[in-house]
């Protein structure tokens, strides 16, 4: 920040906050979520942790999912991506998810969602990816999908282990020629693979 | 190493040599297949800037590949595993590379093969990463499944994208259930979708 810039409390696309703050609720949510997951997290020990009032944690950064994006540096809302799966019809969501997920990453975004990648996996953050695949990709994905009852949770997982590793190979190692493929492509390719986990067969005894 | 031991130069588990000259061939080998890949690293040149002869290259990894392997500290010869594939046929690959792979990662080998990846997608290695991907399974499988001509490599990535992402979701984010899946039914489940990206239809388009 410039000398000019330091009186500004709004600046264009950031919520207002001294950073100050902004920073010690960030750091504490990272710690809360690291060690307890996102359910067993309260805004108000979010809050507690940083030394400051609930209701300004709710104010500068809105829900604890999207404190938890934030805290993760996400540079992108999740429920962004999940809210509209919601009103995509199961047999349609192994080309939706990735037909959404695909153009985000081949956008501005996309660097910012590597470098958050690369974090959560290489460094102390595992906790953090975990948490985030656990309770959000699979509870929204998830008890979609939970046909016969019990699979749902492992269906959302393989779904997630494919879209993980399509973007590991096409954006953190950029591996020809499928770097280089239009996400549309992409996305046909791996559908009805994403789709037959989503709705397929299961072998036996995968289920609880 | 303990003072009792820095007499010895063979120890068990480990191939005889001089540890600085296997160190100064071993960063020669990993700057050089950084740089210009498998394909187009010489041992002769991996010898020439570690300032050894070729042939004693040779004798402390044995091939290119075993060498490229040590550089990338793999725990384990790729080829023990890419081999015993050319003897499959292809309409049983999809089933075979999971129920082979994922019991080298539960094995004690597994410590070393999550520290490998780790470092391989973290760091600075990314391009020995896109060798390893590129030349050395897309060449293997890929050559197999090249049907239509053309469409190999992109069925091998897609191949390895799905099992880079069951990897990644199992041992290094070790979300749950699937952490605590038998390696058994983990390979059943991805079989039919990896034999798809081998053998099956692929969408318009996807061949050069």
């Amino acid at each position: 920040m410039t000398a000019a810039n330091t009186g500004r409390r709004r600046r264009p696309g950031r919520p207002a906050g001294n950073s100050d703050t902004r920073d010690r609720i960030l750091a504490s949510a990272r710690e809360l979520f690291a060690r307890n997951g996102i359910d067993r997290t309260s805004i108000r020990a979010v809050a507690a942790g940083a030394g400051v009032d609930a209701a300004l944690v709710h104010h500068y950064f809105g829900t604890k999912q999207q404190l938890f994006a934030a805290a993760i540096r996400l540079p992108i809302d999740p429920m962004t991506v999940l809210v509209p799966m919601r009103e995509t019809p199961v047999e349609e969501l192994g080309l939706r998810l990735p037909s959404v997920l695909l153009p985000i990453w081949d956008s501005e975004l996309g660097a910012g969602l590597i470098a958050t990648l690369r974090g959560l996996i290489s460094g102390a953050d595992l906790n953090l990816a975990r948490s985030f695949l656990q309770e959000i990709v699979v509870e929204e994905v998830g008890s979609r999908v939970d046909n016969p009852p019990g699979t749902g949770k492992i269906r959302a997982l393989f779904v997630a282990s494919q879209l993980m590793g399509v973007v590991m190979a096409r954006y953190i190692v950029q591996v020809e020629p499928l770097a280089s493929l239009p996400a549309e492509q992409v996305a046909q390719t791996i559908a009805p693979n994403l789709q037959r986990y989503l709705t397929g067969e299961l072998p036996d005894g995968l289920a609880p």
